[in-house]
This record gives C-alpha cells, sequence and structure tokens, in this order.
C-alpha cells in the first residue's frame, strides 16, 4: 500500500511538473513573434522532409502498424496509422498553416477613453491546451501546428496504437521550437489514460481541453474535470423537407440527402434524421427520396406515416443485418424504434418522421433531439427560410445545402481543430481563430505622445477630465 | 425518511420544470426582434416609473430594508438594499439599454464558399444563464435587462435579505415582456440556495453560470458544476514601477497609486501589490510614493528592501488594528508574512515587493501570484512597456493608467454583467458584447438568386464545382 500510494505520489508529481513547464512554454510563446512561431513550423516540415528524420520517423511509425497487424486490428485503422503515402500532404498543411496570417495581435477594439487614455482589444493564446486525439498520427502533426501557429502550449495524449509514430513528431516537434528559440515544452506528449486523468485536475494550469474522439470519451472528460472542454459528444444532424420541396429538382433533392447521409457516414456532420412536410409525403417528393437512399443502401428507420408512403410506392423493407453488423445488406425501410431520434448512427442508417407543424414543428424537434451540430431546410420559400435559421439553435443552419459542408476546411478556415457545439466560446468548426482569447490593453499618455498617467479620480470633482469614449479607426 | 426522498424528488423536479421552461422562453426570445426585446424594457421602466407599481415595488423594498435594521445587518447593508433613491437612475440604465444597439444579428464573417453557395456568422444569444448576484436589487434590474437585450434567458438567484425586492421586480419584468408577446419565463427568480444547488446540475439547461460575489462563492460554483461559469474568484491586481519612474511626475505617480487603492479598495480592480525595479528604492522615488500611502492612512506589507528603505526615509510602523478591524488606525509600513502577494486585501492594505529582475521579473511575478485580472506598469520606457503588455497574461495590461479603469462603463461598454479573469468566451469587463455566441448560416441559391441544391460530392469529379472562398462586403 505505502509503494502503491508513493508511485501515485510520484506520478502526480511528474504530471504536475509536465503541466507547470507548459504553463510557462506557453507564456513564452504567448509573447513570441509570428515569425519565430512560422519559421519553427517551417523548420519542422523541412526536418521531417529530410532523409535522416523521415526516415526514422517512418521506421517509428512500421513499429506502430506492425504492431496493429499483429494485434490484428482493423485493416482501416491499420490504414489511418500508415503515414507514409500521407507525410509529404501532411508536411504541405504543417507550412500552410505556417504561412497563413498571424491569428494574434488581431485588434478588435480601438477606442479613446479620454484625451490620452487608449484602450484596444486584442487576440491573445489561449495558454495550455490538452488534446485528446484520435489513432492518427498525422492528426499530431496537424494539431500541434495549429497549437504552436496561435501561441498555445500543448499536452497531446494520441491513441496508444500511434505510440512509436506521435513520439518521433513531438520530438520533432521539439527540435524544431528550439531551433528558433522557442521553447520545447510547448508541445508535450503524454502517453497514458492515467495521466490525462491527473491533468484533468489541474485547472491552475491547463485552460481548455479538446477531446477528439468518441462520445463516450468527450462525455467521460465532460463529466471529470472544471476545466472548460470544447468539442462535440454527437453529431445529430437533421434536413427538414418544407412543403415545397416538391419544386426543387427532384434528383438534386435526392442527390442531396444520399451525400448527407452516404458521402462519409461516420462523420459527425452526416444527416442522421430526415424531417417531412406532411406535404411532401402526399406529393410523392418523400418516396422518390426513400427510394434512392433504398437504392444507395440505406436503412431508413420511418415513423408510421413515412413508412406507409414509403412502402405504398414500393420501397422494400430493410433486410435484417447478418453476424451482428451495423450494415445491412440491401437498404430499405423499417419502423423506428422509440430513441431513433436521439441516435448517432455513424453508419448507413437515418431516421425519418413527418412533422405536420411545418417548419416550427421542425425548428421544435431540431432543438430538442438534435445535438446542436448542424441542420439543413430544403425549400424555396424565403420566409421558411428565414424562420428555420432563426429558430434552430445549432451551431450551423443551412438552407438547401448538405450538412456535410459544416468543415473547417470548406467553410475556408483552413485546417480545423475540431467541431464544437458547446455554446461558450468557438462553436461550430473550430480553426486558429477558435484558438485565441484576447485582452485589454490601455495605454496613457499626454499631449504629443508623452507619457501622462491617469487615475479614475481624474474623472470626477472641479475641471474633470471627461470620458469620451471615441472609436478609433481599427 | 421516505417522505424526505419524496420531498427532494419533488424539488428536483419542481427546477427542472424551472430550467426547461427557461430553455424554452430561451428559444423563443433567440428568434425575437430587437424592437420587442427593447420595448420590454421601455414597458419595464414606464411600468416601475407609474405610482401604483412604483409605489408597490418600494413598499416591497421597505420590508427587506426594515427586516435589515430588524435583524441588526451593518448601514452598509442595509444602504445597498435602499431602492427609494436609486430607482429613477436604475430605471434610467434599463431604458439605455432598451435604446442601444442590438448586440443580435451582428455578422462577423460573410463569405463565398462558392458560386452561389454563401456563408455568414452572426450573434446569437447563449440561451440560458443562471446569475447569482448580491444583495443589491438594483442589480436584479440591470442584469435582467442586460439578459432580455441580449436574448438570454435568465435564471435569477438574488440575496435573501432582498427577496422581497427581487421578487416585486421580477414581477414587473415577466409582466413587461408579456406585454410585448415575449415568454414572461425568459425571466425567473430562484430562491434558495437549494435550487443552485439543483440547477448546477442541469447542463442539457443553462449554458452559463454567473456568480458574482465573494471569492468563496465562485470558487463554490466552479467546484461544483459542469456547466462554463463566467466571473473572477479574487481581483489580485499589481502596478510596477519601472526603473524610470522616477521621471514621471512624482505627485501623479503617488495619486495614481493611492487611486488604485483607496478609491474604492473593496472593489476587484484595486490594486493588491506594488512592485518595484530597485532603481525605484535608491533613487527615493518609492520612499515618496510609501510616505504618500502611509499619509493616506494604507498599511504597505513591505518585503525587507522596501521596508528599510520606506522606514529610513521616516514612513512610520503600520500600528496594530484595534478591536480585530481589517482596518489599522492609521498608514504605516511593516514585514510582508509570506502569503503576502496572494492575498486580495479588500482593504487599505498594500503588499510590496522589490523585483531586481524589472519587467521580465515583475510579469513573471505577476504571471505566477496574480489573478489575471488588471496589472499596470509606470514607465516612460516604450520597450518596457511593449514588453509588460505583451508578457503579462491577465485579461487587462495598462501603461500609466489606474487599475480601476478596468470596468464596462469607463470602457464604454455601458452596463456590465461582471469581470471575468477565465481564458474561455469573455474575458475582462463583459457586457452585451460577451452575452452573445454566433452562428453559421449557410445558403445555397442558383442564377438569379433562384435556389439550387448544393452537396459536397459536387465538389469533386469530372466538372466539379471550386470552392472560392472570397470574402464578401462585411
Amino acid at each position: 500500500m505505502a509503494s502503491a500510494q508513493s508511485g501515485s505520489d510520484e506520478h502526480k508529481a511528474r504530471i504536475l511538473e509536465t503541466a507547470q513547464r507548459a504553463r510557462q512554454a506557453g507564456l513564452l510563446l504567448a509573447k513570441s513573434s509570428n515569425s519565430a512561431r512560422s519559421s519553427a513550423l517551417n523548420a519542422l516540415s523541412e526536418r521531417l522532409s529530410a532523409a535522416e528524420h523521415k526516415d526514422a520517423l517512418l521506421a517509428a511509425n512500421k513499429k506502430d502498424t506492425d504492431a496493429a497487424v499483429e494485434n490484428k486490428l482493423s485493416s482501416a485503422l491499420a490504414n489511418r496509422l500508415d503515414l507514409s503515402a500521407k507525410l509529404d500532404g501532411v508536411l504541405k498543411g504543417v507550412r500552410d498553416i505556417a504561412d497563413g496570417p498571424d491569428p494574434l495581435g488581431k485588434r478588435s477594439l480601438h477606442k479613446e477613453l479620454a484625451d490620452g487614455l487608449t484602450l484596444q482589444r486584442v487576440t491573445t493564446p489561449i495558454g495550455v491546451l490538452c488534446i485528446i486525439f484520435e489513432s492518427r498520427p498525422d492528426a499530431a502533426l496537424q494539431i500541434g501546428s495549429l497549437c504552436i501557429k496561435s501561441g498555445n502550449a500543448v499536452l497531446l495524449k494520441g491513441g496508444k496504437e500511434a505510440a512509436a509514430s506521435n513520439a518521433a513528431i513531438v520530438d520533432a516537434f521539439r527540435a524544431s521550437l528550439e531551433s528558433q528559440g522557442l521553447p520545447a515544452d510547448a508541445v508535450q506528449l503524454v502517453s497514458s489514460r492515467e495521466d490525462v486523468s491527473a491533468l484533468l485536475a489541474m485547472d491552475e494550469y491547463i485552460d481548455l481541453v479538446i477531446p477528439r474522439g468518441s462520445k463516450s470519451l468527450v462525455r467521460h472528460i465532460q463529466a471529470n474535470t472544471r476545466i472548460p472542454v470544447l468539442g462535440h459528444a454527437d453529431g445529430i444532424c437533421s434536413i427538414y423537407l418544407h412543403d415545397d420541396a416538391c419544386t426543387l429538382p427532384s434528383d438534386d433533392v435526392n442527390a442531396l440527402l444520399i451525400d448527407a447521409k452516404t458521402q462519409y457516414a461516420a462523420a459527425c456532420n452526416a444527416m442522421e434524421t430526415i424531417l417531412l412536410h406532411p406535404t411532401t409525403v402526399r406529393d410523392g417528393t418523400w418516396a422518390a427520396a426513400a427510394a434512392a437512399l433504398a437504392a444507395k443502401g440505406v436503412t431508413m428507420l420511418c415513423d408510421a406515416d413515412s413508412l406507409a408512403a414509403a412502402s405504398a410506392a414500393g420501397v422494400a423493407a430493410a433486410p435484417p443485418s447478418v453476424d451482428g453488423s451495423t450494415t445491412r445488406p440491401a437498404g430499405g425501410v423499417e419502423a423506428a424504434p422509440v430513441d431513433a431520434y436521439d441516435t448517432e448512427y455513424l453508419g448507413w442508417t437515418v431516421a425519418v418522421k413527418v412533422v405536420p407543424g411545418g417548419v416550427e414543428e421542425a425548428v421544435a424537434h431540431i432543438n430538442e433531439h438534435g445535438s446542436g451540430h448542424t441542420d439543413c431546410i430544403l425549400t424555396q420559400n424565403a420566409d421558411a427560410a428565414e424562420g428555420f435559421k432563426a429558430g434552430v439553435a445549432s451551431a450551423s443552419a443551412f438552407v438547401n445545402a448538405s450538412t456535410r459542408f459544416a468543415d473547417g476546411q470548406r467553410y475556408g478556415f483552413g485546417a480545423e481543430l475540431g467541431i464544437s457545439t458547446g455554446r461558450i466560446h468557438a462553436r461550430g468548426p473550430v480553426g486558429l481563430e477558435g484558438m485565441v482569447t484576447y485582452k485589454y490593453l490601455l495605454d496613457s499618455k499626454g499631449a504629443m505622445g508623452v507619457p501622462a498617467l491617469s487615475w479614475v479620480g481624474q474623472f470626477s470633482g472641479d475641471s474633470a477630465r471627461a470620458y469620451t469614449h471615441v472609436d478609433k479607426e481599427a
């Protein structure tokens, strides 16, 4: 017992030191220049493009992929682990981040409070981020680069399947930071769940936790820390077909629904629910869409009215799954279970429901059952579109566009750290712009730029100074 | 036992219903017009200016002040409770909020993603706020008005000493909301600590908790909820005198220090620490400041060097306090205890320390011992000023200005909800602008404004559509 206790104390002390070193590194990075941060990222790209270090990284990566094969991990996972074909593209992404605009020091307020007293609000790094990410070692390169560019220190916890690759990548980050006079401790690797558990208690040193991964991981972290958490547990995205959907080209409606469901079904921005105005059931719009989705292989879990309409139009019942697989051998319709509208399927399944109350009921359904991620209305009716956009409380509300557009690259933000469904700080796709906070700077200057002191007592009594509150040029 | 359990279940069910009604009201408020929200606030001001309701409110308020006298509360508290002299001014503040610009629907991004596909980012309400505030009923009027103007539903928990006043104020809010077709449940009163405890567990319905009050209250709330908390536990603000401080007018330096410490010593933006470059100890700048502060009645808790210099210059030792009072009968210096630099005095006491390492050590001291609120450097040296502003990680960093300027009114933000020392979401003085989040709106339109559907599959393969990512006019 005594030795276990002392082991645990030692572990805690080690993690505390890691967190403290991250805090110190973050403070240094916060006052570094954009050119130093960008140079460090370009140095990283050069380093990992040079034969010596590239070979070492790929050798480490081969360890991981060999172990994946040995441990009989799925071929999909083994593919995700494999850096060899992806490395050049990922390093291009690192250079793009390096060469992009500085997210720090951007002024969002510039105001004269009084003669000689000037207030500015400028972007600054958040401080120290703890990011838990999936088993793709290329994610370590992208996340680490976003953190350095935005002046944040980061504690990276990757999947254990990528341990050797991540260690090599973090070593490269640290060497590149040092080569530009920046603190190596701005990028540190933490390796175990115990490390993460200990870090979650260190709200003095860690400003934001970003879990990328399964909803159980996200929920576990949300439930076990006082540190703010940015991310999303679920992506339950809906598309509502308004009563005039029949006036939209039918092939395009079906193509959009197929895109939203199947283009990348495991993505958080894939459609999980179709909401139907009763008119679309009566006028055949829904039956045509159901037939198209079934032909593509999609399983539709339908309420009574949508099931009856699809069946009457000849859409087959979905065949049962084989061998417990989550995918069915062919598409089709079947009755929705009770929790159909509260489930993220992450596969080729979608829940379907008729909303007799139109836009208002669709909005109410989405605000109750959705996850605040991305929702869409299909309509040509401008009032319906405006009502939908105003009513849906999600991070993204779309008109006539696939939910799959909710993505940092597609929004033009460049590399994306993740997608947040929270309502505090950054929402939706989060890139560099969401990785900063701001501070206020107040400068007191006398006439001709000579310093003169200001205190609030000067603003009352006889011959008081006066607040002007005049906006200055941005 | 069974009945206590059932009482607790009933309580929980009641609070759950309160939270759910707040959520529904928030969703309605989110799509309301600025004119409806402003009209509700003007209706509130009219209502409480009309004899009938004004008399009723002041009668309720008299109950509270009478009870305060009966319960022998301090006269300072009884004064804070008394609305009679303040009401007209507070209602003027309500009308100012009503007539100010709409914080919602402000566009911060406008971009063409591709031909016909347009992304906007616009401000929206956060949703449901739970605000715990001090025993000033005028705060209920101000906070409720800020919430309605920003489209947020609010659960208000005021001090129990102001229970009757707060109930009358919330009734007036609800009637005013209903008079403009807005949901009364956008403003609800919760009355007990048990209510707040239950609400802190309802992260599905409450988006942000804002505790205004003692540091023990703030810390208790931070430790007992997964809901994001905005506010500050401590305000440990420092002023650093750089080596050239002797070139600033000595009277002004002393006036600024006295202002920062004594103009309102219980405020979170009052100075708690003076940091001294060794030069200011040698050249007499410090001794002159110490004499001025002592003459004003300030107790200075000094490290060895600053104590020796002040004593040598004839500054008296601080007399011991009488009858356990926190204020001393006269100002003076004494040796700093070990925790001197980690304490918020909230009174006429300040800690003093010499930092031989200059700006760098001052910044390091502030980042370690400060609370991230507001810190200031006194200097004419531009490099020192820039180094200080870049290095200090606090929400506000000042040059030659009293820390007391860190305030929503003085910053020109109008009424202030509170001051945040956090690094996520809003920081520093938080007014309407900090009470909103944003959402992304994506509209797909064909040629001539005719709707046309967009899906991501169109952007790959033969004759693919292309992303343009062109900024449109703000």
